[in-house]
């Protein structure tokens, strides 16, 4: 399995956005869905292997998570509003601290924080950083089942990457050049797909 | 200089479709508009050596092309919604043949063909057509001024390819798994990147 953990540092927590708004009201919701985009497309297919969790920060009902995983995944299409549309429908969904709550085939909603999320997968792979400063992805060995952690278009905070760096300091990074999140995921995938071919 | 070419075999040649329907009536120009967003993001900038042309190939007033001018360009987000405004507004401009109307910095739109845009192009670079069975990018020589060439979610017709070997029949793939036209150019812009390093 291989899990992406991408933090929206000011990402809704509530469904009172407007879809023609996610960029703006959703508190750059726009990142996240690309990245969900990225973790699971395939030309012709949807990658099942994979699980996405959106760790969503903004608002008042802060923190939530949304994860899609991709063996349950249905009714995903490439464009952004009708992934946006699947998030904003499990944030909707009342959910309780501790509890995972399904809003369609393969999408869930939980009340896990960054360092809940951190806790939780600890148990189910390794973590690895997308970091500038880490070591080109061509020359990383990577683990059975990589924990890949990106902030969206903010770096995690002091906080956020004190917890991960106290699981893993692995870090690696995708070129020379810095992309957005959801582009980095595609370098990472391709990199993993090379390895597996 | 780098420059892309997405022929969007059903795209909407008109500025009547509605931006909350993108990926419906305006004939999949949800996968242009991430091409355009793959073209030219970078973590906190924009890529000024690329140009993007759009082949708009649907409905009763095709074919048309925009192009998207990185020297030039502004106004561009990330998000598929405002890139598809700024593609329904050079959809809207009157053109006549032979004639370039810009309709936003960096933004222009014309009423050239796929057979068009490969003459133009042919004086500015050398083709590069991605697809399935060329060489592994990695192993691949790229040329000065590359002009990518891509499919949108179908593949270049009989006609299209055979007008494009016309001029050259270098040949890359991405590596072992087919993904969506904008996450093939994400994996060419990092090979390119690292070349230039």
């Amino acid at each position: 399995m291989k899990y992406f953990v991408i933090t929206g540092h000011r990402a809704a927590t509530t469904g009172h956005f407007k879809l023609d708004d996610i960029a703006g009201g959703a508190g750059r919701l726009d990142i996240l869905v690309r990245c969900v985009n990225s973790a699971f497309f395939l030309s012709h297919n949807l990658r099942k292997d994979v699980e996405a969790y959106l760790v969503c920060m903004g608002g008042e009902d802060a923190p939530k998570t949304v994860i899609f995983k991709g063996e349950e995944l249905r009714y995903l299409n490439p464009d952004e509003r009708s992934t946006a549309s699947l998030i904003r429908n499990a944030l909707m969904k009342p959910v309780e601290p501790g509890e995972e709550v399904k809003s369609s085939p393969g999408v869930y909603v939980s009340r896990m924080s960054f360092d809940d999320v951190m806790d939780d997968l600890s148990e189910k792979g390794e973590f690895v950083y997308l970091k500038e400063d880490g070591v080109d992805c061509r020359e990383f060995e990577f683990p059975e089942n990589p924990i890949f952690v990106l902030g969206d278009n903010r770096d995690l905070t002091e906080e956020e990457e004190a917890k991960l760096l106290s699981f893993s300091s692995e870090k690696i990074n995708i070129g020379p050049v810095s992309l957005h999140a959801d582009h980095c995921m595609i370098i990472v995938h391709n990199e993993v797909d090379r390895r597996s071919a």
